[in-house]
């Protein structure tokens, strides 16, 4: 494996890339060859650290080089599309972390790229693979709960609450503002739950106008109303200024014969209703997750005990290594990162003109 | 008192007026003087099973009855606003519940008629008055969580959920609509808490659209995005579908310094998380009611014992006996309970429309 | 009615058979008669607020007056005894607070002569009441969880928390320590949950020894390991100095096919585990008391709305009159009030012997 | 590295061992030397799964070889002693999983032979590894609960629950009941907590006296409770046949400021309670565990995002590692279970005897 970047995504993949082999036996057993990042002394730490083998403060070299495989790239959304586009046109796997890129064009264009060169491709969402969500995915697809009316999802985090937080590159460039930085998330979960979402209308804004007086380009948090091609109507909230909030990726799926709730900041219960038996034996029940959930065996014999968010990431480097066994794209590909970005482009849109907006595939 | 109905409401009035003077030590002691009902035989089943003095048949009787000196309405919209208007137009202090009329133009002519007549009113949103929710009106106001920047409500229950129910007046009728009928509690809790609302956009729907052959005329479910003269952004989403929701009448409320939430559906409990302290301190703290809250004393010493649903309207009628005693009336007013329905119009109109519709004031 | 005290539970009674008529339809509709406080002064405030006929300030010229029917004793322990016989000896059935007056041997009397005289008598143990414990019951009865194999009972609260809080009579005689103020209610729950309790073994002890410079000489927390007839096991633990804990009456009980779990601070709520189903769904749902429980519905027709501590005190006075009517005594009686202070008195024993101690039957 | 035992705990160090580098960086890089199982193919199996060098299906063999510098025993705890005294004869570190060896003849002679050959050696109390864990004890050691007066404590599974399933090795044999076998992490927990027990008072039964036939010959559930060298009083219950309950290692900690409350069930919650500021502000805190606790930062660098079951484990191994580097012991060490067995000793003893026991320490 090569990893471009080595910050707080990019250790999370050494990481899981070193334990993957022995959680799921998987067929190919990744060695970390090398590591990049944007200093030469940066990038000869993470080495160091995390046991890569070498490094390099150039990504371009760590694509080009033919003892790497297979690329990871957890670098900022301005490297994503060159690199991916250079991954492909070698012939190697690229798995990118969300967003894809930093525009749509980006998005379209490495998706372009991947399929072109029938490369195999995956994008970085996460939280879909805890064994809650993954099973909440289940129950939904087998009717558990009848019919989709209604669905709320948020994913709202309090990092830049404080007025008092300097601004910095987060507080700059639409791709790292809320709807570019957070949004994806939920969306992404939006789509994998209930399906395509038709059109949207929303609302972006900045709620600290400026920070340390310099002026803050990009959004602090945004909603929008949906409404899902199966008919089912939808709301989703983003902030990273939601006081309180540490890791708000939390949803509620309403059906006509049952409901299900989902928070991340207990990402190891999912709360299933189930609209059937004696009135006064209904309620919501609290599902601890366990060796009956989807990947959660394999960490774990005991339910209950419990998956983190490092879990989630080695979940996600089985299914990419796996891929790459089977030269099969695994779901979410780019094109499943693309469908996202375009939800993010229309609520865009929506929100500039006051009006529902479309969702335009490509 | 005279109460005209002794339905669902008729019933926790007369309840109230029984128990309020010796829970709250009011100066006006009231008796129950007279129910009216559809029917002659529910008006004496009511009388009898409540302990009122006599019954009517007929509301116009029980309002200008002489030893009638203040009016409850507690029939369907349809009687609200000629009952108002009689009761008015013989001074008699009036409480009627919510919403105001049957239609904007009801609670219009309603409230004018109340100000020609400088009469004592008051609408019912009970649901506002837990000790909870008054608490957290108390600490927005005291700017404890800082300027609100965002505000979620909803007010979701399940009793229409199930497809098979039959169709009956509550699907009929705008004003039996979810939007009619359970939108105005959170609305008004919105008001209450945030302050008035500058603009909507709504999405209005019925999800079943026939029931047991016949067609459902009035709305399911219905959400809106909203902007709050405030500045802050908000969304609310009210339900009569809501699979697993019993009292779903619950709120969010994020700011800069702090955030609140609550759920109805354990009332006795309010959520607060303020950013100060140490980091590694924070969390939202569950606060059970007590004491040290208001209008929890009169009920019990003991702070978490609980209040329920109909001490909440124990504390209205608190109210609604002490407007007339001081002759000055208390929130909510008629005008109170007006803005509230103008709010649901403009949301009417944002629906059709599909655009941002500004909150027309009278 | 007459009843002793107008305190904090005194007020809750007055409310209560306020109250009762027109939430229960009850038979008999009761009037507030008389008042007895400790001097005339509190007596006739009582009577002006709570909105009797009469005060005294005397309780045996209140259980005397001929237009006292009946009697609640809501006054502190000393005076349970003698109030009752007297109003035994005169016919007059009685309600009287928990604990069964000040010791085991005031209780043995009080039952002797509540049967001597065929008189209706009721021990107040309200919390045992609400829906959701009722329901509980039920639930256990109906073997839902199998055979019960654990129980475990708490009772705690924080009033005497705070080690400045001055000494009074509260940390003074063994009737108010925590085993003769707090354990009663607990206890009840289990012997009414379970079953019997044939043998205990304890730990009772003062946390604060001293206040104020004053020495405490009564219980501040205790705890019991108990074996039930049924052979379940058992723990129970009572405290005042319960930081944090303000309405801590929460029960645990393992079957072998379920469990439920409850706490009074969230009283609106039962979570059951039913151990059926497939794995994955399973889970303690959490069940919101609606119409279809116990005494609900008299309350409020929408679940999840919610019943308080008040409408415990109701609940009791219904059955209070109805044993009335009836004149067949209602659980629970003297003889239930009793049985709960030979576990109290077992438990004291215990903890002199450290030896498991058999609970005694009379 | 050498690990003994490639089951539930044997996969859980490989995977840890795998991934402990790259979390913690480390100054000692373990390599996955060699895994020993009880038959060969088993052995090769896990060799090949878990990404060992080589395979062992003896012990012995595994703790000689040469290349194996440091031993984890993860093996049941018939083998615990043995292995552990060849290794300290070769002046090798161990690290042991909880209980230390199947009798406390067992848990003192290891210690004794780890004292006396100056080894490094370390036992696997996991859970009390969390950084919520950590941090209450942390919280507890700096008082801000002030002196603790209260501690209850479980660790209760249902894994037994159903009387059907069959007997088998689990349900044989002391070291395997629930007191062997659950009771260790929760009685390591307390002694971390609140500090040594001088005296324990115990019960001890079989609740499934036999299954399929076949006796069992061990425990399924015990409660104890307990007096603290600090003074304060405690109890804790052990099942496995708690009906229901997944993880339940769970504990309270009432002090005379504030209380604690921790589930593993929700392992990245902690619940602090001060008793500070005002009245009405007071409530239990839901504190999520992030970078500001311990031993969570490397995992991930947003607060709420959670770590698991696996992430504990990983830990553990950082301690081991450490321990070596610095060839120091880090707490846990055999004197500490050693400590554990003792407490449990003292409960069969007690439970035996039905009288208050002391601990005896060695
Ligand atoms: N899935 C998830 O939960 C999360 C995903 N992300 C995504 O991961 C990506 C990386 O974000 P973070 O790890 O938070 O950033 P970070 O700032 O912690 O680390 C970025 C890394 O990229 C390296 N880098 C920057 N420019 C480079 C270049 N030109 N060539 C080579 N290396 C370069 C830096 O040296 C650094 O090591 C972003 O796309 C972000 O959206 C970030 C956080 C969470
Ligand atoms: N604040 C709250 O939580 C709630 C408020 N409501 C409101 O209370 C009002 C009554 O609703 P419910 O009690 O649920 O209805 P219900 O159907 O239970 O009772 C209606 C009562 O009105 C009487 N009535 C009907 N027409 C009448 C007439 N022309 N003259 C005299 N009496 C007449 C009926 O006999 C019956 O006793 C409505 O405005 C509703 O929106 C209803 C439920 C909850
Ligand atoms: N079921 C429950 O939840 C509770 C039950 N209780 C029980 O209720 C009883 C009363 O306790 P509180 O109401 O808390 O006490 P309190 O101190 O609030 O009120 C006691 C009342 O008794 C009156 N009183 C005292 N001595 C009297 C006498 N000799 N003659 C006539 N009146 C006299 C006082 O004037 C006062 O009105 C006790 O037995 C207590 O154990 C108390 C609190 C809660
Ligand atoms: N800390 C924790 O959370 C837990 C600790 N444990 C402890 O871990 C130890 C192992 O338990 P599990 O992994 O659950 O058992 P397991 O039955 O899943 O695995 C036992 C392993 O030991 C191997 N083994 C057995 N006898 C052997 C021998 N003579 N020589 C070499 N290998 C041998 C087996 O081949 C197997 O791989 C026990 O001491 C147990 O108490 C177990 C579960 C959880």
């Amino acid at each position: 494996m090569g990893i471009i970047g080595g910050g707080y995504m990019g250790k999370a993949h050494a990481v899981a890339y070193s334990a993957v082999g022995a959680v799921f036996n998987t067929r190919l057993r990744p060695r970390l060859e090398m590591v990049a990042a944007s200093t030469r002394a940066s990038a000869d730490r993470y080495c160091a650290e995390f046991g890569f083998a070498r490094a390099a403060d150039d990504w371009a070299q760590l694509v080009r080089d033919p003892r790497v495989e297979a690329v990871v790239i957890a670098a900022p959304q301005a490297t994503h599309r060159a690199a991916a586009e250079l991954a492909f046109s070698l012939g190697k796997p690229v798995f990118c972390e969300k967003p894809l890129g930093a525009s749509i064009e980006d998005a379209r264009a490495m998706t372009a790229s991947a399929a072109a060169r029938k490369c195999i491709n995956m994008v970085g969402f996460n939280y879909i693979r805890t064994p809650a969500s993954q099973y909440a995915r289940k129950l939904i697809s087998d009717r558990v709960i009848g019919d989709v009316t209604w669905f709320r999802g948020e994913h709202t985090e309090d990092f830049l609450a404080d007025a008092d937080t300097p601004a910095s590159w987060r507080t700059k460039g639409d791709s790292n503002g809320t709807m570019g930085d957070l949004a994806p998330h939920m969306i992404n979960a939006a789509l994998a739950l209930i399906g395509p979402i038709s059109s949207v209308m929303a609302q972006i804004e900045t709620v600290h106008k400026s920070r340390g007086g310099e002026p803050v380009t990009n959004d602090d948090h945004a909603q929008m109303m949906c409404r899902f091609d199966s008919g089912a109507m939808g709301h989703m909230f983003f902030s990273r200024v939601g006081t309180g909030r540490k890791m708000g990726y939390a949803y509620e799926v309403t059906g006509t014969k049952g409901a299900i709730r989902f928070d991340q900041e207990d990402q190891n219960a999912l709360w299933l209703y189930k609209a059937e038996g004696p009135e006064a034996e209904r309620g919501f029940r609290k599902i601890l997750t366990g060796p009956a959930h989807p990947d959660y065996a394999p960490f774990c014999q005991g339910p209950g005990h419990g998956t983190g968010y490092q879990d989630q990431i080695i979940i996600e480097a089985r299914d990419f290594l796996e891929a790459i066994a089977d030269d099969q794209n695994r779901w979410p590909t780019f094109a499943d990162g693309l469908a996202v970005s375009q939800v993010v482009e229309a609520a865009r849109t929506s929100n500039s003109a006051g009006v529902w907006t479309p969702v335009q595939g490509d």
